[in-house]
């Protein structure tokens, strides 16, 4: 007889009623008296348990069966019964309990609840509670949602490189990824390290963004995007910050700021509605537990039309504003959480686009405007979490990208060939980066990146 | 007017025909007379290219166009005109061509035929070849074939770390993390590197395999998979390794070896078939231009049932054949890509599983057999290439996976969690690792690794 799984018995239970079944299972819960007992198994194939009932007068290892620690691991054969008085819809009658797996009375999971800093000691353990394996699946189907996006669209998904031998991507501090002996490192003859001895005969680090590679890819494809790791050496111990995350960069040819910002509103749209109409289990679990009004702000997302105002309109609905900032509002600053919260919290009360930002602000790659003094920037604010993405029309006008290059102090060397990009047969393009797990715990309501990553990395941290 | 893609031309054109239509692209080919002019149009969203006919006396700027250098970008309007007679389905009448990017008279992509070695050399222009075209669109859909498969099946998508802090994974030579200073490292009393004082308070590597992670989530979720990059610090200048490199490996609980070789099985015709249906025009280039029999040889993969074959038996059957190899055959050997080929080429002219191999050639999980001597491992072989998948049935018995630990002079501290998977309900499970660009390297007849990379990284070769 073949197992069933317990998501199938959710879905399309009814097939099977008062039918013999069949299911593997770890022990959530177990409670019994002498003649009962009821097991709360789950096969990790969906969110909810499935109730076992155990009869001492049907089992023969009844009283073993009983005392099996929690996470025990066992197959359960009995009838399917509808139980339509009960929390639940059915329960499986026990004819007869398998051990595959005995677990031990130090299982650090009972049935107490834990805090998510504990959890995150027992990394390997976590996602077989409740929330973790919520957050955990909804990661799952939020990555395929997007790949299912793009995909459908007709872009192309590119590996942009891990290890880049670039300097030029300019995004932030760096690790540096080497076979060199650190104790006796070969040196050039001004006593510098030797990289050309390094095993890639430069010197190479983890790359914290795949775009210029991206914008290649785009000038080929007209449509691709980027998922995969990037990496942060910033020593910034935040709820926001991890120093390995994933990322998600479509960039398009052929297309202009307002068609970029048109896919980021797509895209976001698109996975939301996934979400909420194929884990709806999950996403009540985060409502009800983790972040109430969470499925109403989605819901609302999804059928609000964006909001779009320019960095300088910005700046004075914020000056014109009662409400007081840590940071003072003028001119030229950056936007700090407060700032991007309340526009879209409280002005807007929907996401909003900020666009054309001082091109001092921002990226020497991103598109100088008519005025000269901003850039056709954007950044993408939701409620409740501020910034969750940002994108810009690039430069293609070979001139002034050289002239943005010198201006700052870079060397138009490192970048022959993202120029060169420029030269044969550049278009207007454009581009966004999403960082995954600020999209992860956008949708779930979980307030860190350490409870949204399986084996997150932070500084002095790197367990498991 | 809202550009169309030359995709949904090839897909749907009729509906288009005799209409006025405007479509972006870059030149990939141009030729004219005095009145009249061909430009062969890529947009990137498809294979294959449009016909623009250009006539002296309908385009104001026909000198012009027909002048500009390939790969200059262009936006066009004109009629969409069905071309029976001919070679391609329709041709587009330009009755105003508008030019968005120049492109240089030193485009290093000119019509004639260059070397796989000289493109990759300008890696950022060769998608806009019509093999590398094909090669990264196929890689694409290949990457989402698999997302497909697996999260219809019910698999969790799990992100395993990329930088690990565990020397454990033990599967080949690793790359170093860091951000201690090269020339001038903290040490310790005895004066080793004091990596305490490293970003994360360890040493840290780039990750060889998520499978030891990958378990502590089937273990949970009972079903999931990675799909992410992994990394060989390995000097090896071969046609079939990379530094850099991305693989699956799914891992599944309550499944035992037979269970994972149908998933493997399952696994390989989904993705080929997907690909035969929605990529056919890619296939027949290189059924065309890259390895004759291609697509004959995979159409018969999925149809075919795969052999099974023990190492045993498999030894014996080498022993007893007539082929000369460079390898002497005896038992215990580790099969070399030779005997691979000898196997599922000429004795089963088909993919074949080989399983139950000794276990002193294999890794310290795999499950011990009865015998005490083999494990319950597999490779999949598959004419033309060998090995193309391996994985095994993992050890789930904790005194025994203990004694392989001591066994091999292993460190049971450095797998605390990975034994506590066995300790709190383990039960029996299996994955296997299936590398990405072997995999593309197999469905398109592309011979060398770097040219299914987007931007390879190999020994002594970081670039862009």
């Amino acid at each position: 007889m073949k197992p069933l799984e317990i998501k199938e018995l959710y879905r399309s239970g009814d097939k099977h009623y008062n039918q013999k079944v069949k299911i593997n299972g770890w022990i959530r819960t177990s409670r019994a008296s002498n003649a009962f007992g009821f097991i709360e198994l789950n096969d990790g194939t969906f969110f909810k348990n499935v109730q076992i009932v155990l009869e001492s007068d049907k089992l023969d290892n009844f009283k073993d069966i009983t005392k099996l620690p929690i996470s025990s691991s066992i197959t359960v054969e009995g009838e399917l019964i509808p139980t339509p008085e009960s929390k639940q819809p059915f329960e499986i009658k026990a004819e007869n309990i398998i051990v595959e797996g005995l677990s031990s009375a130090d299982y650090p999971l009972q049935k107490k609840r834990h805090s998510f800093e504990y959890l995150r000691t027992i990394a390997h353990l976590r996602p077989r509670s409740n929330a973790f394996s919520a957050v955990f699946r909804i990661r799952s189907m939020a990555a395929f949602a997007i790949h299912k996006f793009f995909q459908e669209k007709g872009f192309v998904y590119t590996h942009t490189p891990i290890i880049t031998g670039s300097d030029a991507e300019g995004a932030g501090e760096m690790f540096r990824v080497s076979t060199l002996d650190i104790l006796n490192p070969p040196k050039t003859e001004n006593d510098k390290v030797d990289f050309s001895e390094d095993f890639f005969g430069k010197e190479t680090n983890l790359t914290v963004s795949g775009q210029l590679e991206g914008e290649a890819y785009a000038l080929a494809f007209q449509k691709i995007y980027t998922f995969g790791p990037t990496f942060r050496a910033e020593n910034s111990n935040t709820a926001r910050h991890a120093s390995e995350f994933w990322m998600i960069e479509p960039e398009i040819a052929f297309a202009d700021l307002k068609d970029d910002m048109q896919l980021a509103e797509d895209m976001l749209k698109y996975v939301i509605k996934y979400l909420l109409e194929n884990a709806p289990e999950e996403m009540e679990f985060f409502n009800s537990f983790i972040d109430k009004g969470l499925i109403e702000r989605l819901t609302n997302i999804v059928n609000s039309e964006f909001a779009h105002v320019t960095y300088t309109e910005a700046i004075e609905l914020l000056e014109k504003s009662d409400k007081k900032f840590d940071y003072p509002v003028k001119w030229g600053i950056d936007l700090q959480t407060e700032h991007e919260r309340y526009i879209t919290e409280e002005l807007f009360k929907k996401p909003v686009f900020v666009t054309d930002y001082p091109k001092e602000i921002k990226a020497f790659y991103m598109r100088l405007n008519e005025d000269g003094k901003t850039v056709a920037a954007m950044d993408c604010l939701v409620p409740g979490v501020g910034e969750i993405i940002g994108g810009s029309q690039r430069e293609e006008r070979l001139d002034v990208l050289e002239g943005r290059i010198e201006e700052l102090g870079l060397h138009k060397e490192d970048y022959w060939w993202y120029l060169e990009l420029r030269k044969f047969g550049g278009t207007k393009h454009a581009g966004f980066g999403l960082g995954f797990e600020r999209l992860i715990m956008y949708v779930t309501g979980m307030s860190n990146i350490r409870d949204v990553i399986p084996f997150p990395r932070t500084p002095k941290s790197a367990d498991f």
